[in-house]
């Protein structure tokens, strides 16, 4: 019996909530969440990141889309709340306009909802006669032994590192405020806020970002809304020299008092939490954080260091590749959990290494099936021999940050895993070779992918790529490679972003494939072009290749980047290392 | 000096009318429109489609777009307007707001502009407190020597060509009005009306359509809005007993006040013409009319029908080929237009065609790369040897609708264009070829016909198909090949639509190079997969292609296409056609 559940029905009986919505982020709308926001998971015992849970008195649903329909199949299983498949299943907020009375209650938490979001369900359900509001936080009745609120270091990224200081940072964002006729520019984006001030930490497992808010005005001052006692005093006479006065997180709820009505603020509907934004009674322009785009577009210092970040994370890669197949090899018991500390490991020799950007995706045959599994106590199983093994990763450095997949077969493997490698093999290489005119999407482009493995009738239910943060998040907008049309269907690709090409492959119950590099955009030579040139440095493993089904432009492209990986990484390796990688690089 | 223009701003001042407004369409927004309704042509001497003329006091510009740049720049010359390019010049509304001075008037023939079109604009303009009137047509009044309007002949399509009786046709519509809780649907598109009544004619050259607005009540009854003494009594009595009433065509502005307060009117504002939008004051249900999707989704009978009508043109064409080649063997001479009534009289002979689908582009050398390029008694030019010769033309036929480029070098050719070529080939095999999941839009599979141009920096500037209609408009929506984002996004390719596939390249003052098939949407064997079928059968001149290019698959696609166009075509050619065509089919 689901005890949580239960008192959550005993509030809202209390409270007269005829449905509550709970939402798997937090107040800055991150992707990753602290263990103090895992709300969700301690209700329902899902772990993915995409949920939103439906309670009411005789039923409770969780909305997940479909990379995780598998694992929470498995985690809900004892937890009385039923999976409902996003795209499949009826929506969740039709499910609540068909199930709750008119003039129903809707309640939930109103900070981990975005303003758009809510505005847009609030709209939906009045439709039914049903309110909806945004000011009830049930976890703090319910959720007993809640993890404490875990605050890190906040460090500062040296201007070798990030490329350009807060002052010119900060005049551009003002640019864009007053092209907008704002006053204030209020951001909640934790990656934005970081990058902003050149600042990091890790309040976040995987993400070196620090809980807070920040407000810039359009002149010279900011705000910036987090615990003081935090900054050390160098960091504190930084920002003071920047003219950011720090005041306390929580006071950015009150910020609307400290300002006339007249004033005007530039925010994102699509990012900042409803309570903050139905704070204001001033006026709200609704538009894109101008932070986005800014911090999307790589500077040449980033770039540059981008490239030793590659080269650690590939010697890294590289290593524990060879002593994964010496295991092998020699019998000596491997797990998913297992590998993925020895890669930990590997990727902690690295001077600049900080630590992982993601949760270690270290998969085993059907475990790699479920394209976002990852390990551990209680899944964890032996990796054997004639096996398929999948390790998705990455890293944060201080020079940049890494999100890597390669694939390898343990042993002997069978022609319908070989074609299957092959195909999603072509996908990563097409889009990866290809060139095209400025001003294109990468949604355009997302078919290149997957055209091989349609043409055999398999596809995969994921997005083709995204942006990758610089020492920030792993996953940044706002481009990226998307299988839909809404989704980041209008950002063209510009020089100096950088977005990774991920196709897969997923045969439930065998195995999952996926080969992931990270590309840089460049310009082509060819008049009014881009291109792409690929930035990860780890060998793409041949041996179950089926040749034929390439091209020879492929076969080329392949030849040449197993070459450079090998010419750029040898020098970094011992000589087993190296022999190891000068045979697993050599050209098809 | 352009004495229309004079009369027109004589015209505007008496009527104190500050900027006004020329739309190139007709009260049925129909893409291909009557003599009588160029005002266009006659204002400006441009013979394109696509066109917005604005006039103010001292000013007078054309916008179009990138198909018509070169042809509208010529046409223009003496005309005293300006042409202005869409998406690279300011819009023209834009232009009006920076112009137009503020509570200034702006006017134009509000049944030339669809609802949607004038209710934006209006909006927009209010926003600098311009006025936008919709009730003036000052066409009437400078136009001397106007056509007069041709009426043609009407004509029933028997259902063995139809494959569907109108009475399962309306109740087909009659199901959508109920869904929508509509008590009339409305639709003013002309194809759209001879689809659903199964009649045919010529009011608009190349379009088998009448001039008619339809007005369907939920129940049982129907009004065709028609000069009724078009209808021969067979007809009529047809029309009687499907409950479907004539009344005169003027009369559909009226028939609001015909009908209760209460009830509700389903139409298309993207469709329907502003003053008959205007008209009703009863409540609209604004939505894309049912009748686009059923009509693009071909029945068994219109499918088995098509196959005979390809056939039919694929004989015309192959004949057309063979004369062509002998003609410059022998060097009797040829020219653009005599080339094009050569193809035409092949045409003819075919037993069941009516006339051409659009103005024959018979285009050589620089003309063929102005991509809407029709030869006229001005530009035509000889056909020489050593030069490139493009033909993009289509039948209405009985059984079907056709439209078919080919592009053919008339002697020795450049390496150049043997490049261009092969590239703008692989682009049309590379769709034809490809498999894709069910759902999938046209515009996701768009870049597959650009992948390989793009390689070498190449690209064409139009889309890279369209819907094709059955003994109807050669341009059909609602699906489509698109470039743009925006454009039929969100419309899934389904088993039985017709779809062009048109890749091209341009070389401005050079040549230009289209290969264009009809494809047909199928079931693929493959589990929740499609395919494409390609209906069109004239052979692929193999000479110009550089083999390298292509991969074994797409050389294997194209040798079977043109062996099959051979096996198919061959018993209805004479013993030197024959031979021609077995050579030119013979593999690469």
């Amino acid at each position: 019996m689901n005890q949580a559940l239960n008192s959550l029905r005993q509030e809202m009986q209390q409270k007269g909530i005829d449905a509550y919505l709970i939402f798997n982020t937090d107040d800055h709308n991150s992707e990753y969440i602290a263990e103090d926001y895992m709300f969700v998971k301690f209700l329902s015992g899902f772990s993915g990141d995409n949920a939103v849970v439906v309670v009411t008195e005789n039923f409770a649903g969780l909305w997940t889309d479909s990379r995780y329909f598998i694992s929470a199949e498995k985690e809900l299983k004892n937890s009385e709340i039923k999976l409902m498949k996003s795209s499949i299943d009826i929506s969740y907020w039709q499910y609540i306009k068909e199930n709750i009375k008119q003039s129903g209650k809707v309640s939930c938490n109103g900070k981990v909802i975005t303003a758009q979001n809510f505005l847009k369900l609030k709209k939906l359900l009045s439709e039914q006669n049903i309110s909806f509001d945004n000011s009830t936080d049930l976890s703090t009745e319910i959720w007993q032994n809640r993890p404490k609120k875990k605050l890190s270091k906040i460090f500062y990224l040296d201007e070798k590192f990030s490329g350009e200081n807060i002052l010119i940072k900060l005049s551009k964002i003002r640019e864009k405020i007053k092209k907008h006729n704002a006053d204030y520019f209020l951001t909640s984006g934790l990656d934005d806020i970081a990058w902003t001030l050149n600042l990091r930490a890790s309040d976040i497992s995987f993400c070196p970002v620090f809980f807070s808010f920040l407000i810039i005005e359009k002149e010279n001052k900011a705000f910036l809304f987090a615990d003081q006692n935090r900054f050390d005093e160098t960091i504190k006479k930084y920002l003071e020299k920047a003219n950011v006065k720090i005041l306390p997180y929580n006071e950015i709820y009150n910020f609307h008092s400290q300002i006339p009505e007249s004033k005007v603020i530039m925010l994102d509907t699509k990012t900042v939490n409803s309570r903050l934004y139905t704070s204001f009674s001033q006026k709200i322009i609704d538009t894109a954080s101008p932070i986005q785009l800014m911090k999307a577009v790589k500077n040449a210092t980033e770039l540059k260091n981008f490239e030793t970040a590659m080269i650690e994370d590939g010697v890294a890669m590289e290593k524990f590749f060879y002593k994964f197949e010496k295991n092998l090899e020699k019998n000596v018991p491997m797990t998913e959990l297992s590998a993925a500390k020895m890669l930990l490991d590997e990727r902690k020799k690295s001077k600049n290494f900080l630590f992982e950007s993601f949760e270690c995706i270290s998969a085993f045959n059907l475990h790699a099936a479920m394209p976002h599994y990852a390990p551990n106590e209680k899944d964890d199983c032996a990796i054997e021999k004639d096996g398929v093994y999948l390790v998705d990763s990455g890293g944060q450095y201080l020079l940049g940050t890494t999100d890597i997949t390669r694939t390898i077969p343990t042993g002997k493997f069978s022609l319908d895993f070989a074609r299957d490698y092959t195909l999603v093999l072509i996908g990563n290489l097409n889009l990866a070779m290809q060139k095209f005119p400025s001003g294109t999407t990468g949604s355009r482009l997302d078919v290149l992918a997957r055209q091989a493995l349609w043409q055999h009738g398999l596809d995969f239910g994921h997005g083709t790529g995204h942006g990758v943060g610089y020492c920030l998040n792993c996953h940044e907008g706002p481009h990226g490679f998307s299988s839909s049309a809404s989704k980041n269907n209008s950002i063209a690709l510009e020089e100096g972003m950088i977005i990774t090409d991920e196709p897969g492959f997923y045969k439930e119950g065998f195995y999952g494939i996926r080969h992931e590099n990270m590309l840089e955009v460049k310009k082509s030579k060819l008049k009014d072009f881009m291109e792409f040139s690929v930035m990860t440095l780890c060998h793409i493993d041949t041996r179950p290749i089926v040749k034929s089904l390439l091209t020879l432009p492929q076969i080329e492209f392949l030849n040449a980047y197993n070459k450079n990986v090998y010419d750029t990484l040898e020098k970094y390796l011992n000589k087993e290392e190296k022999e190891y990688l000068k045979n697993k690089t050599l050209p098809i």
